[in-house]
């Protein structure tokens, strides 16, 4: 039976402003990627955002950031490596404290904006946050766009686990493009997308390429303006398809599927 | 055997900026609280402090703060008892992952600066900051100046104990006479009021009067010009009058002097 | 024929943040106070609401504020004077330099949150604002909700006057109760309320005793759910009733009316 | 005559972190550049720096800095170059607030750390900051170390002007050799080497190479264990060679050697 997680980035309110439908998304979702405070999420808003998920029962994971706030994280910072592990373990420390407090459990770990696009790219940043989370928990999967850092991830005892993205333009080499202000997609087009990432391990780039996807997770988005209709329509699509949706550590526990492969 | 602890503030260095000699004051101490990076401490300051302090076998203390670098802590904020709780929670949180990662373990708590002021001062400050610390270990002390939150801590579950500061001014009312930068005081001075604070539980005024010490830990500051001189001066006249050096949790585990009483 | 400056704070957003709906209320007023960096408002959001603002043809005002962006300047903080009246200087600078590159003129000062609260109350604080007002332009006018300060800023040079805010509640001491989050008003009551504070100079407070009013402005919000429909019935309200809208600059240097007297 | 100015980097400063010894460099130069908040410099010690500048009647130069406290604007930050244009903007005004208040005018502008290598190295930096610099006063010469970005400069109407580095290393393609932490340098070796860049125009790099060296300022490290030492012994060296020292205003002004030729 084809199995898949499903996961949002949340938590990414800052003080007085509020980004993103957390709760709206939720129902949806096996996994959430909370920020952590270095690009969005100050304390108030990881502890309400980690409550609501333990409630929800979904799967959290740390989605880490450069410090750049102004930039929300999505802004290249060239920071040495010993640095950046330094900063993915106060961010990782942060939110685990939320987490236990809460009554849950780390599950996994996520870079977010700029610095997920480096650690998808170059295996010396993806190693340093790999290095961060070796020190937390090594079980914890760290996951990317794509699998060019796999051995230096694997190098420090870490599994590099791999995410697609049914909401996003991509182009012909496989890379992400980002709008700066997130547009709403047909929430048809975003589910029939989502179960062929599953069924046919395939996407097109906006030129009609066809994409390879070897992917255990999609990703959806809730700063959407229609993100709960589309996770809606993607959650009904992929069971009615009957894909299995579940957590990463269910899936990477009873699969040989999942990860790096 | 009269015993106490010798505790010192650390890692308040940030970035390119560095403060405090706290290697050199290291050798003489039995704890040390160190920055979480509210008031100062980027994660690679903690890191370097934490292992220091690991490898010298000292009890590490996490030093909350207060939002506010450009002020180092030390400016009152009206904060919402809930969010001042987060903030608690966040800081422990990341400097736990540190200490965990060097192979040691929290072992109290402490405010820093105006935090520190307005806990010794209101309980409602005093049991927000220990509802954090009750959400990641409840047998952390939680060191501050006076007992009037005793009740407040207690209710929430974690001990409070108090500390005292040759090397600072007292007022009539005991409060604490801040210098804005740490001058040099005479060693030999410190290190008697330090032996008069744990074997007469006194220590004077600036205007001569006489108030009560009721302390389990002493408190030296590393910022001072010569700090470690005095660190030395205080270390060699402690023990030179049979006084033991204990951390904390030694004291209070074996002793029922410690803490609140 | 009698006159009222209408006002909104504005460029409250931040980075990937948007708050307030600033060009849907711009139409309707004669004032904006823009955020200035440190509560709110990054240099492209200054940069963006400046330049709507001089193509509308309102006067531009410095929103200043703490250095506090997770608690959005709404936490009182006790600063000396001396570093508050560099912080004022410092947003005030960074600001002008935009409202010259767009080619308008700075026209009033107004500060925001606690500041503005405590600057209202507390003639020293006030009286710092005043002090970096008068190193910038002394003509400036400084506005603030009550008179208490009036002396205070009166001796830096700088003249005070008073706002109204007829979509807030007053408690019958003629204190604000902010709403954390800003609800929707019924626009007529709101429009009805701007009214008689012009026409009548009263208000009521929220146990319905009638508070004096003295203001040559009255301010509205933008990031209510409803801003712009208010701001449309304030404006058509108070010019059906012959009230003419113009700017302070206008208010002040025509008539003995404005301002404290 | 000979003539060239003497410059140095200033207010580094941050709250209760001191950086560089700034009164004792100043007796030996003509011109300085102030951090403006982005990677050192709170208002206070703009303040301070500013007034210290104008009592010795230095040219006083903007020193701008991406937004990294923590990194001390020494990490490349990718950031677009329309939000670093108003990055810039808002630093220069902060800036020019505290030197007009102070009696003075901005003279030059200087990027600091990772902003100064980009902008010497990528004229769409370079342009962007002179841009800014542009909507304040295009005749505020931009300071670099390359003329790589002269024509981009030129486009928006502003004059690029070179510096040389007498205590710093170079390596063989005239890229500065960047110590984390300044170390001291021999006094007379720095100002052999400042003697010979103006009266030779040439440095050698750190492998031997001759380096051509086109240069109108020179600049001086205040955070180097000697640097009021170095100062003194420039400053002699170059008076003694028959070298007239003189702001960048009057070389400029009075002359077609300087800037980019």
């Amino acid at each position: 039976m084809p199995r898949v997680d499903l996961n949002c980035d949340m938590g990414e309110s800052f003080g007085r402003w509020s980004l993103g439908d957390d709760l709206g998304m939720m129902p949806y979702l096996t996994s959430v990627n909370i920020a952590t405070g270095y690009h969005a999420g100050d304390p108030p808003t990881i502890r309400r955002t980690v409550a609501a998920a333990v409630r929800q029962g979904l799967a959290i994971g740390a989605h880490l950031a450069f410090p750049d706030l102004m930039g929300f994280g999505r802004r290249r910072m060239m920071i040495p490596a010993e640095d950046l592990e330094d900063y993915c373990l106060y961010q990782l420390g942060a939110l685990q404290a939320f987490v236990r407090a809460a009554g849950g459990r780390l599950a996994h770990v996520k870079p977010h904006g700029a610095l997920y696009v480096m650690a998808s790219e170059d295996p010396a940043v993806a190693a340093a946050i790999a290095r961060a989370v070796a020190k937390v928990d090594a079980s914890l999967p760290l996951m990317l766009l794509t699998s060019a850092a796999a051995d230096a991830v694997a190098a420090e005892g870490v599994r590099l686990v791999l995410e697609a993205f049914p909401d996003l333009h991509y182009d012909r080499t496989g890379k992400l493009v980002i709008e700066p202000v997130k547009k709403a997609w047909d929430p048809e087009l975003v589910a029939r997308r989502a179960v062929r990432m599953v069924l046919e391990r395939k996407v097109a780039a906006d030129d009609g390429t066809e994409l390879d996807v070897d992917a255990v997770s999609l990703c959806l988005h809730g700063d959407a303006p229609n993100g709960p209709e589309i996770a809606e329509a993607v959650h009904r699509a992929l069971t009615g398809h009957g894909i299995e949706l579940a957590p990463l550590a269910v899936l990477l526990g009873s699969s040989a599927e999942g990860g790096r492969r």
